[in-house]
């Protein structure tokens, strides 16, 4: 027995599904997890003969896949959820989202807000996100208690808020942020203008500047619905993409999220520059916005990835339904049922937006020597048999519920669908609380 | 206590939302079930006056709502999902489906994937569907060995299968069908011939007189496809929905499934005649087949329910999806977010389904002398709070397991979570069994 090494951590399941390649299911194999990497993926047999742990986990119905990255989100935005539905954009804004915030928002707010989202993420098995929120340090704070992957948005918009009153402080207030994070293993950051028609050229100006100097990606909600890209044609005679490229942002740090109104030239514009596009179906259809035209991108070689968008327009946080969706979204827009698999789904729900933001070295795929950001799908129940191809079955038939285990950096933090660093009944009471306060702002 | 009125059971519940009156949610109220009915809706504290019961149920975080009915599928074919993914319908069909099923249906499939979809079903809170598939006599024994509610399709279609070997031969073999099943008291029939490109003139004509003779619906695939409209406009000179009005078949008593490809004197068409629309936006979707009108047919009067389809085209049967899918489809469809809001497609999937197949007297809202068909959504997992508005969690961020309770006529079938009428394990067996012997088809 002396043969045997010790690990921390060993997990034998049905099936793992690496990501990286993509064209491989590996059955009854074992995942070795090391110092919060991936040590080693080998047959369960060969795992037997060759490691051994004081922690070992039996699959046996399950598929390993890497965590799934959410690549936009509001997160705190989920005490909000289902405040006001059912109505367009701008009426759903100003009457009922702006007066709520600018009532609420505040250190408190976030930090429940986004620990209430955290936990739901970890139950549906997203295991990393793209933030964008006033308070941006609580929020970090929080994904670090609790220990989820994060890239934090240092959001800056022309619009005094709770956080900040002009611009220059939001930046300057995000830059402090960016140096304190920078330090702290799961996270990262990036500059998060709220968009072309709230933030100003010489703000946007100066973020590219930083953006080149601090090698820090940048993401902003753009083309996101065709009054926003008729509004900017009048105003300053230019689409929003081209009036990013001409103010110097428009590069391969750029993670432009929507896009559903673009022409060929945008396209060309992403494409040549190597933009990484956020997809948020569901918060789209929601709101009415727009079809991003997924296959299209894809087929000219634009990274495109998944984003739930904030809680307010989707409801939900779940990336396993946001994946569903976008594989049939992806179909009816490109008017083909070929067009984005399963297998296309699950890489955008994962390397896709490690790419995006920039840590794909680190995160997206299981591969020897990443980390182990790892989710454990159960797909035993009626709902999903029989199996005939397991990706299928994850991306057409999987909900929330089928998510078991999830790991971050090597650290388990859903264990049979507890949550392993999150206290659920507090976290209800605080819920409640903000219910109450919340509803009073319309009444 | 002598005062008290004995009765089978009592449900208290924190929300109760009959659908009919539909601008209604009742909190903290008691639903009384008498012998498979609904004797009475009223205060819980005020029913504690009133009734007594060996059967009271506790529901403090739940919301009641009418069984979820799914106006369209094809039970049996839950065997076969995710079987072929991702490919377009015609190849989809003819090198995958339709071997497959020329290969293995028969009695036995047919049992054993019909409990699998009951079982999912009944899951997934839905306790009334509409079927369409061979062997339609085993659907309705199962249906009624598991106690759910159903309106069995008679199938006819110009192909001879295991079934039968004439549109004559499934017609005769349906109408015995129909007076056997007459007595179930859970099951009505309807006639459904396939498609209008699959059952002749002559076969269509029959059913319009007897469907007249004898007051029963008629289901039919229609529109589903631009091809089919095109196709249909050369051969015949029709689109499928006039060929149906020459032939007899629109009226009241027709349920047209589909209907993507419509245009202003189609749904003129439907108006005037009272055809209900059966509205499948998953299966739309995942076969690319187009995007259903359903704001503009709503406005102009049409009633329009919602159905999953196979799972072989989905690839689920959960209700609580379709309804969230139809709420945010019909929203880009209609290019206004206040289209299809929660409230509206909670009433698709449940009063509006009711009067599609005839059974509105009998169930589709919480009313009292209406049958006891009632489900019970927990809305205090993390996911869905807080909650502003019962219907909007419900319809934006509830998923299957929400679902805790779901009675059929009075009859308990799931009970925190767990079938009541149906094997668990048995079934996964057999659902194993299919899978290698269905995988063998293509191999």
């Amino acid at each position: 027995m002396s043969s045997l090494k010790t690990v921390d951590s060993i997990i034998h399941a049905r099936w793992l599904i690496p990501v990286e390649p993509n064209d491989v299911i590996y059955e009854n194999h074992a995942l070795v997890m090391q110092q919060g990497k991936i040590l080693d993926i080998l047959p369960s047999a060969e795992c037997e003969q060759t490691y051994q742990s004081d922690d070992v986990c039996q699959l046996n119905t399950h598929a390993l896949i890497p965590g799934l990255i959410n690549a936009h989100t509001h997160a705190a935005m989920n005490l909000l959820k289902g405040y006001a539905d059912d109505y367009q954009l701008m009426h759903w804004l100003e009457k009922y989202i702006w007066p709520a915030e600018q009532k609420w928002v505040s250190e408190e707010f976030v930090y429940d807000g986004s620990s209430l989202a955290f936990a739901e993420m970890i139950q549906s098995g997203t295991t990393c996100f793209a933030d964008m929120y006033f308070y941006p340090e609580i929020a970090a704070k929080v994904a670090k208690e609790i220990g989820l992957r994060a890239c934090i948005g240092l959001i800056v918009i022309d619009f005094p808020s709770a956080w900040a009153s002009s611009a220059e402080e939001y930046l300057d207030k995000g830059l402090a942020l960016h140096d304190q994070i920078n330090e702290w293993p799961l996270i990262s950051s990036m500059f998060a203008p709220h968009s072309t028609y709230t933030v100003s050229d010489a703000a946007l100006k100066k973020i590219a500047t930083l953006s080149n100097e601090l090698n820090i990606p940048i993401q902003t909600h753009l083309h996101e619905t065709k009054l926003e890209v008729e509004d900017c044609l009048k105003l300053h005679k230019l689409r929003p993409l081209q009036r990013l490229e001409n103010l110097g942002l428009v590069s391969s740090s750029l993670i432009a999220v929507h896009m559903t109104e673009i022409n060929k030239d945008d396209i060309k514009t992403l494409a040549n520059n190597g933009v990484h596009v956020v997809h948020c179906p569901e918060s789209n259809l929601k709101l009415a916005s727009g079809l991003c035209p997924v296959a299209q991108l894809q087929d000219s070689n634009v990274n495109v990835c998944i984003g739930t968008d904030g809680a307010a327009s989707n409801n939900d946080l779940s990336m396993i339904g946001e994946m569903r969706t976008t594989a049939l979204i992806g179909k009816i827009v490109a008017q083909s049922a070929e067009a984005l698999t399963a297998r296309t789904v699950l890489e955008m729900a994962t390397i896709n937006g490690a790419k995006a933001l920039a840590i794909d070295k680190l995160t997206g795929s299981l591969k020897i020597g990443k980390a182990a950001d790892v989710v454990a799908i159960n797909l035993d129940e009626l709902a999903n048999i029989p199996v005939y191809e397991p990706i299928s079955q994850l991306i057409y038939t999987c909900q929330n519920s089928n998510v078991t285990h999830v790991w971050v950096n090597g650290k388990i933090l859903l264990n049979n669908k507890q949550l392993c660093t999150i206290n659920e009944s507090a976290l209800k009471l605080k819920a409640a609380d903000w219910q109450r306060k919340i509803s009073s702002t319309i009444n």
